[in-house]
């Protein structure tokens, strides 16, 4: 790959991130679609100019509000942090197979912790592998790119 | 745009997303200095060591603290997710006109929804206008994104 | 520096940011396990569905859980606007030694920070020095950008 070509589309592991990027960039931004939903069923604001023109009061602590508000805290904490190292990556010549994959499985992990915390509220570990995953596939990154650009 | 130059200022879409990106990191450090502005006048702190030199208690309940923290949050949930896919977008070959106005546009509306939630509070729908253009133009920029690379 | 060259480890500007970016993202991912360490030694969590397999309760104000999750919020306030900055700096040909040592003087002082903050608690102003260091070389490089790209 020469490096004039490494951020096109011809490059199958730079179009495959710079894909996923996007995707997990439309799933961060759905959290705050999922937290507006719960406020408005609940009637539960954060700001009393929110709560005064719909009729609802300020209040921190529901249960329903807050579960969407950690899942998109968790989000913050670990997609950014991924989508850094994962550009990087790109520039250490990674066996195409192996960097394409992992930008797939990081987003289907994602995808999935959103819906067992957020949506769905399924038992664990359903939660803790979906964040696993992603977590050890961006420590797995992060090293080869130590191990690179040392 | 030969892609040797897509990453100089002699790019005009490129120039203009280092521009506003630097300008909307700035703006968001500015959160720090507004958040230890309402500290310090309300002597009121989130760690016993600061509150103990600073004459003040630990408290996490103040709401002109807590309004400056939910607005920087705001920030972390809307402005890093909209850089990282702007500096794809500029991959994608955009229409310089309107790639230039959307990164404008998008930094004009953050430094609104910061004035009208932290320093003026100002009523609905003026915050909820400018976090939703801000909010609008990742979604239109991620979508581009997901259909050229896809 | 040719452009074509810009993001190789042949460019020792590059190859820092790259290096002390994935340390510091790597540094991040360790909050998380700061965290879960203080939860589960003190028995208190944020779900129904976590606490129920580990014999703990639902609580959202342990002080020592809460002071890690304080350090966390604070490298994700830090940490990526210094991250997406830095690597625009790359591209604004600057002084090699100097660029290196920002990169570096930044990476200690995170790391410095959790370690005053969230491991030994030490009194101020060791963690405001450390987070003023980060603040002012982030604020450093924003300004150099806006400059070069104006």
């Amino acid at each position: 790959m020469s490096l004039s070509q490494v951020f096109t589309r011809d490059n199958p592991v730079f179009a495959a991130y710079a894909f996923y990027a996007s995707v997990l960039v439309l799933k961060m931004l759905a959290m705050s679609v999922l937290t507006a939903r719960q406020r408005i069923k609940n009637k539960v604001f954060a700001n009393p100019e929110d709560a005064v023109g719909l009729k609802g009061k300020v209040k921190f602590d529901h249960p329903d509000v807050e579960r969407v508000r950690r899942a998109h805290l968790n989000d913050l904490e670990n997609i950014p942090t991924f989508l850094l190292v994962a550009i990087l990556y790109v520039l250490t010549n990674p066996t195409p197979l192996i960097a394409i994959n992992l930008f797939r499985a990081f987003t289907v992990a994602r995808v999935v912790h959103t819906l067992v915390y957020a949506v769905v509220v399924v038992p664990q570990p359903a939660r803790g592998l979906a964040w696993g995953i992603g977590y050890a596939i961006t420590i797995y990154i992060a090293v080869q790119n130590v191990l690179f650009f040392l």
